[in-house]
């Protein structure tokens, strides 16, 4: 492996909100239900013989001190595992897929691989139980095996997990079809019964030293498989890794698991995942061949392999009243449904599960609508960590406040309006669309007044402060930047996304036979675009983040607002030559200007930051500029630009974002994440596969 | 407080293996369920006002940094809560009841105060759904008060938890009768909503900075109930601490929690807690008499206060295809039942719940006998950590061993015939004991076979090790000692032990009209007692603890069997000039000679060794070997001796042991703990009370 490459994945079911995180190198991992981060369990991975006597294993464990001494009252004799090698990150290669992640040890002849199956889940409302049991298993599969063909003595191989402080139990005693352990009913690890397949259970698991009638020791904390390949033989064993939560999971709206309607348990989770592992293996091996086909560089495919595997750990299917209820937890925040990465989500969920979209669009609607004094909007999200916040009130947004946890009033109105509308584009779910004609023509008029409440007076771009703020000011999905992107009012990136909306609502009012609607929609871009452009410093080339108090900020999300038209393909408001023809020549001049060492790219790392005044820079936001840019300004991806994406992959794939799987919030200048770890968002660089 | 007082109890409801743990000076503690020692929550308790402008707060938190700059990225301008004093231990009072748990500060205007009401629990399968939540309720209750009668501003109060990593819900989402908060679905704490309450939550609970349209800010895991103590008033007001485990618990046997049967969800085990708060305060306040009126010292009355808390926290009452299933768990270990623990806690759990002891006995029969060489015996447990092992085999027992994890057959076998004698006697249950009849014959039977194959070569001493050790030897209960009591085979504490176990048989026997079998009980116990003092060395005047290889180790287990004639009133066992009278002769001898510092009183503490071999001492044995000494013979109880109780109680009212709540396993010469932490076993000083 690279030296220095050392980072944790998720590999995780669909909409379980469930990881089995391993990768980074000397630590632990594992099993994780609803976490902010990465298990702690040691994992046990690896082989013995032939030319190694000790147990050669990935480096995934912190060796446990033996427990043996809490029992025996004498910690003086007990000590760490010995007996096994940690493998260095030059002993062995491992290979991120888009739905895989394989390590290779001992000149390719020992493998082990974990597979994150996803593809095209249909409507959950309409899943025959086989179909739905398919789809929903809150189970991965994975394999490990070695090449013995050459071999003159038989090989041993280990997949196990230390549950350190608790205990597992064999699951042979709940099912003859599995050798494996579970944590209690929640989670748990299987093979297939097999000759040359035994269970272990021991204080240390690398030379277990008290044994039971048949050979395990229930209470101690470390479990494994071990596998052996005779001499001349290669062998490959399947592995499932399964949760299961059974119950009701989430209070405020009270729900439980969408899988729990077609798995009884653990074991039936366990079993149906080793029975259906082809399949599950070709849903993989396709995946991970169209991302390898694809005209990506080696950089981008890793950071949108790495994404993916988190977006699934923090996705959630939830089953209420007979209907399905879809979640993405926001990372370590576990907030549900931000709508910021809801929005950001809309790319890649179009693509898999369009449902899921049309779900979450409902349930802002149902339950996260608000009105203020401009008119309707839509709450930050549904709540936290599994608790749904009460009727138009999100977890996030607090009163009185300039800066981050203030109201994003206008962001989410917009958040709505866009992910409604491209939805219903993308799906040509006209049905949807017709039921709400009213929501979209109140958000159109909630947009105008927010820009002011005297119509003449408009000039397209957001100027009043929602009510809610109750004296505060509203800020952007840029919470945590400095007024360059986090302040609304006034601002650059929020004018660029209004005007994104407006484009997208004159089509779709048209679609709905809206004429008036539609045409003042289109006057209203128009509009915006032309007092956008009266923003322009001529002097410098460049526009202001935030058209008040002579700032001189710049910013790259100057453009995220056309990633919508773009991904349309709605021309007209794409064409430089066209309707936007004079913004457009402006923002490429600001691009061009901004994608320079010392504005937006990094002086030091050379990693692209959001904004010139500030070093924290998001993954996922940086993913839908690179898109926009490569799309509508290829002339500003020079080769200073080109090379952030080597960059990017660097710092996710190096401990200081590593260590938290796929990160968001990043310095730029040290690659070292300083928010949103464990993070969904950055799939939007999906968007990268369409171009 | 006494200086150096420092320690965790463990606050517990009836049967729901769960705990709110506190008290260890600097240490957080809180929640916890299911768990092998103390949750990490912080707790914020305390007032201010008056003379304190900052809160005043018992030093049960580590004050977390503020989880701020996780969301803004900046970690340098957050910091630990300040604006609060953590009270030092001189500064308040605490007092430990049979079923309280009090704090007074502020010249003892400020108290708080957690009750346990524990008390008889009639037979679940027969209870009433009212009866049953109330004695099954899964909470316990508390009160916070200020006395500000003289004062001439407002006080404050708070209780607060803050969960740390996870976050906590607002429980006025779900009840209009509950302010408070709650984790998920699991545990909360709560009280009535009145005037002058309010609940508070953020990142930093002494001061916090956001605040959303109700104060709150649920993203945030530090919550809390702030009370308003108006000048001139005293008010106290109530709390309730509940937790909630849904569905199945257990695998093996598949079972759920017998308080789910009559309770909906946490808010209802809350609500209801609040609302019969004074009749559970009633029951505490009669336990708290009824230790503090008895004749025991101070220190062994705070003994028994603290091991009763600690028991409560590892009953768990489950319920099984309609019956009630009982298990204790043994403390950090958690296994299950664990029948060395069983016999131990007969006297307490007669008292209280006698239909627990049955309910294991019969379980110990159904499913956890077994057969070998020489007859039946039992399991030395039924599962660890919420998984009930395979019929027939404990999670501890593992074969070819000579010392700890070994088989316990002689033990287990005599532990169900003492426990199951015992029950019957003093319940009077003569048609569940006619429904063991076989059994008890089966035992007696095992019990020669163990001495001997052949009958006329018997002496009445174990000296057979079961087939199931498979070449290995049996081990006692005392399993963490040297060989003084670990090894069954010749063992002192063991052949007294079966000495008790004949006269128990003999008076069961007699019951059933088994005249020959009682006839055999009465024979072979005079045997054996014949035998025993032939091992006594005339020279030394003690006991050799094995005999065997010129053991001369001097144990105070040796009058270990005799605690169940003294409690069940057998008098003409317990009569030292009765028929055992040259036994009891040379036990005096042997008792009145361990109780000397070198010998069975460390050097260094004072405090009492099981053996004069092992620095490991079991407080819950020594209470037993101090309560039949003191019935035998109290000659023995020399200053020396009765000084024990003081180094006792200091052993666990001090962090060495204090940390974990309730310890057995401790070293004599320092009192710190090493093995059975936060463990039940203690409740045998229960005992005591019968002096």
């Amino acid at each position: 492996m690279n030296a220095g490459e050392s980072y944790h994945t998720q590999h995780s079911p669909f909409g379980a909100f469930a990881s089995f995180t391993l990768g980074l190198v000397d630590s632990p991992g594992g099993f994780g239900q609803s976490l902010r981060g990465p298990a702690k369990q040691n994992l046990y991975v690896g082989f013995r013989g032939a030319a190694h006597a000790e147990w050669q294993l990935l480096p995934f464990l912190t060796p446990p001190k033996s427990q043996e001494g809490a029992f025996t009252g004498d910690t003086t004799v007990v000590q760490a595992p010995r007996g096994f090698k940690a493998l260095r990150p030059s002993d062995y290669e491992r290979t991120l897929g888009w739905a895989s992640d394989t390590w290779r040890a001992d000149e390719a002849r020992f493998g082990f691989s974990l597979l994150t199956p996803f593809g095209q889940v249909p409507d959950p409302a309409k899943l025959s139980k086989a179909a739905a049991r398919f789809h929903l298993a809150p189970a991965i599969t994975g394999w490990i095996e070695y090449d013995n063909r050459k071999g003159k003595k038989p090989v041993e191989l280990m997949f196990g997990v230390g549950a350190g402080d608790d205990t597992l139990r064999p699951l042979t005693d709940t099912s003859d079809a599995l050798l494996g352990f579970a944590h209690g009913t929640h989670f748990g690890y299987a093979t297939v019964p097999a000759r040359g397949v035994t269970m272990r259970q021991g204080f240390d698991l690398i030379d277990p030293k008290f044994r039971d009638y048949r050979g395990l020791h229930v209470i101690a904390g470390e479990t494994g498989l071990v596998f052996t390949v005779p001499a001349g033989q290669r062998k490959r064993f399947p592995l499932a890794l399964g949760f299961y939560a059974a119950g009701t999971i989430t209070s405020g709206i009270t729900a439980s698991y969408a899988y729990t309607r077609v798995f009884t348990d653990l074991e039936d989770v366990l079993t149906h995942a080793l029975a259906e592992r082809e399949r599950y293996a070709k849903v993989a091996a396709l995946r991970d061949r169209e991302l390898a086909r694809s005209k990506l560089n080696a950089d981008q495919q890793f950071l949108i392999a790495q994404a993916t595997h988190s977006y699934y750990g923090s996705s959630q299917l939830l089953w209420h009243k007979g209907q399905p209820l879809w979640v993405v937890n926001e990372g370590e925040y576990r907030m549900m449904n931000t709508f910021d990465l809801t929005v950001d989500h809309v790319f890649f969920e179009l693509a898999w599960h369009p449902w899921a979209v049309r779900n979450a669009l409902d349930l802002f609607v149902r339950r996260y609508s608000y009105t203020d004094q401009c008119g309707i909007s839509f709450t930050h999200d549904m709540g936290v960590n599994d608790f749904f916040t009460p009727v138009g009130r999100s977890s996030y947004e607090c009163d009185g406040l300039e800066g981050c946890f203030s109201h994003m009033t206008m962001e989410q109105l917009l958040n709505w309006v866009l992910t409604a509308t491209t939805y219903a584009a993308h799906t040509g779910d006209i049905a949807w669309l017709r039921g709400k004609k009213q929501i979209l023509l109140a958000c159109a008029e909630s947009m105008h007044r927010r820009d002011h409440a005297d119509p003449r007076k408009r000039d397209g771009i957001m100027k009043v402060d929602t009510s809610r703020a109750a004296g505060g000011s509203e800020i952007t999905t840029y919470d945590s930047l400095d007024v360059s992107l986090g302040q609304a009012r006034n601002n650059l990136y929020l004018a660029v996304k209004t005007l994104g909306a407006w484009v997208l609502l004159e089509k779709t009012f048209a679609r709905l036979g809206l004429k008036a609607a539609a045409q003042d929609a289109r006057d209203t871009a128009d509009l915006l675009a032309r007092t956008i452009t009266t923003k322009f410093e001529s002097d410098t080339g460049f526009f202001p983040a935030v058209f008040e108090k002579g700032n001189r900020s710049r910013i790259l999300p100057a453009v995220e607002g056309f990633v919508y038209p773009l991904f349309l393909g709605y021309t007209d408001a794409t064409d430089l030559n066209g309707r936007f023809a004079p913004f457009f020549a402006q923002l490429r001049q600001h691009i061009s200007q901004a994608l320079q060492p010392g504005i937006c790219l990094d002086e030091k790392s050379g990693g692209w930051k959001m904004s010139s005044t500030s070093t924290n820079t998001w993954f996922s936001k940086i993913a839908i500029a690179q898109h926009v840019i490569r799309q509508l300004f290829p002339e500003a991806m020079t080769e200073a630009a080109e090379a952030g994406d080597k960059v990017h992959a660097d710092w996710q794939r190096t401990p200081g974002c590593g260590e938290h799987a796929m990160c968001d919030q990043i310095r730029s200048d040290t690659g070292v994440v300083c928010g949103s770890r464990y993070y969904p968002r950055g799939v939007s660089a999906y968007l990268w596969l369409s171009e």
